[in-house]
């Protein structure tokens, strides 16, 4: 089979474990069996290309096939061996990775179905952010055992309207329940999001819905100078973030250093942190 | 000169002078000659095409040429006749128009453009929607007799933070600011509106800035079958208007059927009319 046949039958996998059960082992199966296959078509069918990082301190590449170039990958997460993500993973599911892998696995498995997507499926258009939201509905239906929904009831004028979110997670006991929105990139949409928590803060209480977002990177590829730059709106946040609605936590797969910086000006205003911290401190996170 | 280049260049001299003066009879002129060039090109070089409408109580045509179909006019509100359009663009000039005459020169003054620019200039990917934004700046510049700004001070500890809208307008004296949210279709990106919205109440109070969105249609061409649908949400609209801002009027050149229901079902909760409408109740809309 051709990889374009092979890919587009992993990720509808994907997606139907998913939908069926989130936090399934047959759910991460059918995760790892789509990165795998990934990873193999990358090493076996394309070649890595260097990219021009005008990122500070962080260096770049990617994958090529004929005048395709994928989006850009992080070298210092990336991880290109099927071997090793094996291992990660098990450690994962196994709940004895470090920081440090659950950094790199988490990169890895979210990107390198997305490049593989880029390179040998173009029709798939929304293949990556698709699947970026399956993978992320995954991690978190694991790590708190319960499977997230996409739809609120919003009371309005004796009735309930319904809204679809990106993900909504009702933890259970007494604990505040979790509004999940999870992108690849912001552009322009990200306002959604804290539109969506506002609606959610305006309808039932402040302290019902916790704000925790999921983005990937703000990379932007140039693809004839081979130039990566970051896009950041750090301006933008923080109104956003003053006066429509507050998210708890905004976490990033790559984080962008503007909006390291931003946290640091302004640490009681906005917390943007790696991913790999939601591994060290999900416990208060998600539960205090 | 082929089409394409005199779209681009009359497209070019509405930038500009809107930019520099959008309230100027120099915008007006530009504007009209852009209007002019564009009818002039569709009936010299395209066809007319009948599509299949689905809207009830509607009829949509269109124009052709090549392979190419621009997207669905209406046949009640759309003039085909640059002749008819200079004498109603005078009665608006001079302020001697019916309410009729002004839902017919504003829907082609603002249409024309779009599809000359579909079929003649397709690289122009923004052409439509920065045009629309142009001509309705254009029409409330002239209509108050102030230019709009698109930047808003926002403050936040201690700073100001710049945010970037669609339209700001200080009508002066006592009145109410305008905020003036302005979309060719919503799709998707609709509740940035209510957002700006909330962030300009949030910071300045709720009664200071009155909410005025104006968007053209909700028309979707499938250019297979040539069918037209209308793709409303009115659920999310009562949303986002009970829980994120108010929006005081919202105007369509094109006014689709379920938004004109909902208005019917919650008149104390959203108010969306004809663009023709807001001719007559100007005076009460933008002073009161």
């Amino acid at each position: 089979m051709n990889p374009d046949s092979v890919l587009r039958v992993e990720y509808e996998k994907v997606k139907l474990a998913c939908s069926a059960d989130y936090k399934s082992i047959e759910a991460s199966k059918a995760i790892f069996e789509l990165v795998a296959v990934s990873l193999a078509f990358l090493r076996r069918s394309c070649k890595p290309i260097n990219l021009v990082s005008k990122v500070s301190n962080k260096e770049y590449f990617s994958f090529t096939n004929g005048s395709v170039i994928a989006r850009p990958a992080n070298k210092a997460l990336f991880v290109r061996s099927v071997t090793a993500i094996r291992t990660l993973w098990k450690d994962w599911l196994g709940d004895r990775i470090s920081a440090e892998g659950f950094s790199m696995l988490s990169y890895t498995a979210a990107l390198a179905p997305c490049l593989a997507m880029e390179i040998f499926d173009r029709q798939n258009k929304k293949g990556p952010a698709t699947y970026f939201e399956c993978y992320i509905g995954h991690l978190f239906a694991r790590t708190l055992g319960v499977n997230p929904t996409k739809a609120v009831r919003l009371p309005i004028q004796n009735r309930d309207v319904l809204m679809t979110m990106d993900f909504l997670i009702d933890v259970g006991g007494k604990h505040r329940k979790i509004h999940l929105p999870v992108k690849m990139s912001t552009r322009e949409r990200v306002v959604q999001a804290w539109a969506h928590q506002r609606l959610l803060d305006a309808a039932y209480g402040e302290e019902i819905y916790r704000g925790i977002m999921v983005l990937f990177s703000e990379t932007k590829l140039d693809s004839r100078s081979l130039e990566v730059v970051e896009i950041c709106v750090p301006d933008q946040w923080l109104a956003y973030q003053t006066y429509l609605a507050h998210m708890d936590r905004i976490y990033y797969f790559d984080m962008p250093e503007r909006y390291r910086n931003l946290t640091s000006i302004y640490p009681s205003v906005i917390s943007i942190k790696p991913f790999g911290e939601f591994f060290k401190e999900k416990e208060s996170v998600l539960y205090s």
